[in-house]
C-alpha cells in the first residue's frame, strides 16, 4: 500500500483488493493471474481458517476449479473479484452481528 | 469501522465495503438496500469526480437503472458488490500506473 491521503473508504477497499491480488499474483509467472498455488497461499494468508481446515488437497482443487470460470487453469483479476464479491456477500450476515470478519470467519471447507 | 487487530488486508477491504454500504443504506428507509438518492450520495462522496461531472440528473438515472439488475427500484448489497467489482476491474489499469485511485479517477459520466 502506497496510498496518500484523499482516498475515500470505498476507494481504499478497492486499493486493498488490487494490492492483495498483485501481492500474490507476482510471486510466480504472470503477474496478471493467480496460479493454483498462488490462490492457495492467498486464501491461507488472507482468509485464515477458510481452507486451513480442509482435510486434503482435493477440497482446494475443487474450489479452484469452481473459481476458474474460463477454465484456463489460472485466476485472472476479474475472476478474483467475483470470488471476493461472493465471499463478502456470504459474510455480510455474520459481520452485521459481530462486526469482525476475523471472528465471524469459519472453516467453510471442513468436512 | 470498529475493527480490532488480526484482520488481514483482504478482510479489511471486505469490512470497508460492508461498512460503506451500511453507512449510506441506513440514511433512509430499508437499511438493506440503497435508494436512488442513497446511491447518488454514495457515489458523490465515495467516488468523487465520477458523477460530479454529470451535467444533468438523466445520466445518474440511467446509471441507476443499469445497476438495478432486478428492477425493483433499489440496489441491494449483491447489486452493490457487482458495481464495486466492475469499477475495481475498470480502474486496475490506471491504478497499476499511478498507484492512487483518487488521482486515477476521472469523471466518466461527463458528456
Amino acid at each position: 500500500m502506497t496510498q496518500p491521503g484523499n482516498v475515500t473508504q470505498l476507494q481504499m477497499s478497492m486499493c486493498l483488493m488490487l494490492d492483495t491480488f498483485e501481492k500474490y499474483a507476482k510471486t510466480d509467472g504472470d503477474p496478471n493471474s493467480l496460479s493454483k498455488s498462488e490462490v492457495k497461499t492467498l486464501l491461507e494468508k488472507e482468509m485464515p481458517g477458510m481452507i486451513s481446515g480442509a482435510k486434503d488437497q482435493k477440497a482446494v482443487d475443487d474450489l479452484f476449479k469452481a473459481l476458474d470460470f474460463d477454465g484456463n487453469g489460472v485466476m485472472d483479476f476479474e475472476e478474483f473479484m467475483v470470488v471476493v464479491a461472493a465471499l463478502t456477500c456470504a459474510f455480510r450476515g455474520p459481520y452485521l452481528t459481530c462486526r469482525n470478519l476475523s471472528y465471524c470467519w469459519g472453516p467453510i471447507l471442513q468436512k
